[in-house]
């Protein structure tokens, strides 16, 4: 069996943390016989500067053959000022949205070696361990019309548009209550109900799915209350399924709940199963090229990428196994580097995993 | 001089809550020769109870003349399941959209006598004080169309349209930097406009008041981000202002990162100073009608009152101090029980702050 993995390093600390994954990659490759085959190509800045576009066909192509796709990050500074659709993001966006991954997986875990680097106290996130289940390719991010137009008094307008369809919520819906039975069989749906008529519907859809889960505990929560109860007690929580705007900011205010972005994966799959992997964390820009970016969420990502694509349960634990292996060890990259830890660098770090493993 | 204040108790614990802050309102009436009158009127599910309709012309009526409005809270679990055109949350939208009050000014403040209350370290959250400026009368709450539609294909889609004008914008910029002048003059505007083109706008718009207040330090951060930053180092804000649904969420965000929403008070203002005043918190009907919920957020929204719409600001100090003095005394409601503190009810905690006076 031979299966083709696309790596997309992108922009900023992409390309280093990406190193350091394909590294880890290689090593299961061989030790467990996976057969996998690993291919690159460019996206976001890095192919706006090489093919002045963010998402090449050559890309795109290649994405779509892929079993599964490993990414970076995308974005900078550089790019900020460029027309909306051909700035970086567009890259990443045209990616879920060609290949229709609309299921991410964000789980927010509070690894217990670095429980301290959360700025919450110790008993509110001691044992943390979210799922959130984000729509990634339909409401405001992809909705038409959009755009900025001059009114009849000569004033200009921004306008989005916020929809979804009944089959969209029912296809993520099903990804989440699927996620809640193998977990703790709660799922918490977060929409804005009480003003917002797309999530009228949204909430519609998901009592209508519960039937089909009656294992599966289904609660309904607005999404300022969400953002709250995160910071309050976010322990009640097991599985969150939102739509793509409210998903990109409560996965992130989790993720941060940990105090270890870095140490975060998530993954974006469509209905085969094929997917794409990707740190929670972005591009920053701020310390790339200088080898200190912490790569294991991409490490990790790569390991999500083994378990939901390719089926490979071992290997995937074989790589958590090694990366809790080098927590305890005491290593720590300059994001999670705390009094008792020992520095290392991006490589440094990668090679530790490759060690352990 | 006379002016005229409106009460809407609402729904839950708003009649409660309301009742003690009309308490302390009357007595610095008296105390500072203020001239007030009071009014009260019907809101939300109340209204709806009485007179079929969450926002009674009566009500509108009264609220355009009042001089300043204070309000408890809407909604409840018996009205969930009403269409939304007549829910309890659209009495409260249309007083906001009726007397176009767009500036929401919303602080989260870390009382020190609470600090406990916080599930966040001491470290990370003590002396916490941000404005949170959130546009009210515009953006995704009010856009149009909105509403759920038959597609061609036979299934429904619900939609909404997140739209600002320039002017919308500008005239919400100002209130910001104009309450960044006078805090740490640092404001940081909260978009998506690496994806959201009406947050492109926002931002562009933003970028031009710059000029008009060059002594405020003016940055631009993702919502997602934003999310994140307020968990990880919430002090590194001063003011920050964003739109309608961003600040909704961002707000509820921060006032949790004091622990005590219980205690925070919210000022809705239009361009002639009238405002509408209520705390952060929501109507909980869970503790309604039990005398235990916490008035201090609403009783602190009179004193917002009195120094916004009125211009009291002496009258506005006193009621604070008032509130300190209580929280030195160890008096807490329970929602803010410590155990060194001692348990009072609803009212006895109004009697504590109008003795304090
Ligand atoms: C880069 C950006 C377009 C993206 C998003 O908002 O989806 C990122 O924030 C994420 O959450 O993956
Ligand atoms: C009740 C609801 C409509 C309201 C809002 O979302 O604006 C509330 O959450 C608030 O923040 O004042």
């Amino acid at each position: 069996m031979s299966r083709s993995i696309l790596m997309l390093p992108g922009d900023g600390i992409g390309p280093e943390i990406v190193a350091e994954a394909e590294k880890v990659l290689h090593k299961v490759n061989e030790k467990f016989s996976l057969g996998l085959h690993f291919q690159s190509a460019l996206v976001g800045g890095a192919a706006i500067e090489e093919c002045d576009t963010p998402l090449p066909d050559d890309t795109l192509d290649k994405a779509r053959k892929a079993d599964a796709i490993l990414l970076g990050a995308v974005g900078g500074p550089q790019w900020d000022s460029r027309p909306m659709a051909s700035r970086p993001e567009k890259g990443l966006l045209g990616l879920r949205s060609n290949l229709e991954l609309f299921a991410n997986l964000r789980p927010a875990i509070l690894y217990p070696q670095l429980a301290s680097a959360s700025s919450l106290k110790p008993e509110v996130v001691s044992g943390l361990d979210i799922m959130i289940v984000r729509e990634l390719t339909g409401g405001i991010y992809f909705g038409q019309p959009r755009g900025v137009r001059e009114l009849e008094n000569g004033e200009r307008q921004g306008y989005n548009t916020y929809a979804y369809t009944e089959s969209e919520i029912r296809r993520i819906g099903r990804v989440a209550f699927e996620a809640a039975q193998q977990r703790g069989k709660k799922l918490c749906s977060v929409d804005k109900a009480n003003v917002l008529e797309v999530t009228v519907l949204w909430r519609e859809i998901m009592e209508d799915l519960r039937r089909e889960y009656p294992d599966v505990e289904l609660s309904h929560m607005y999404v300022d209350n969400a953002a709250m109860q995160l910071v309050r007690a976010p322990k009640q929580f097991d599985v969150i399924v939102t739509g793509n705007m409210f998903g990109d900011i409560l996965s992130d205010e989790a993720a941060m709940l940990t105090g270890s972005i870095g140490m975060l994966p998530s993954a974006s799959l469509n209905s085969e199963k094929q997917g794409m992997y990707e740190p929670c964390h972005g591009s920053a820009p701020d310390i790339a090229g200088q080898g200190i970016a912490n790569p294991l969420a991409t490490i990790l990502s790569g390991a999500m990428m083994l378990r939901y694509s390719l089926g490979e349960e071992k290997a995937a634990e074989a790589i958590e196994a090694a990366v809790s292996k080098v927590l305890d060890q005491g290593l720590r990259t300059a994001d999670i580097m705390s009094s008792e830890g020992r520095k290392v660098s991006t490589r440094e770090m990668g090679d530790a995993v490759l060690a352990a493993l």
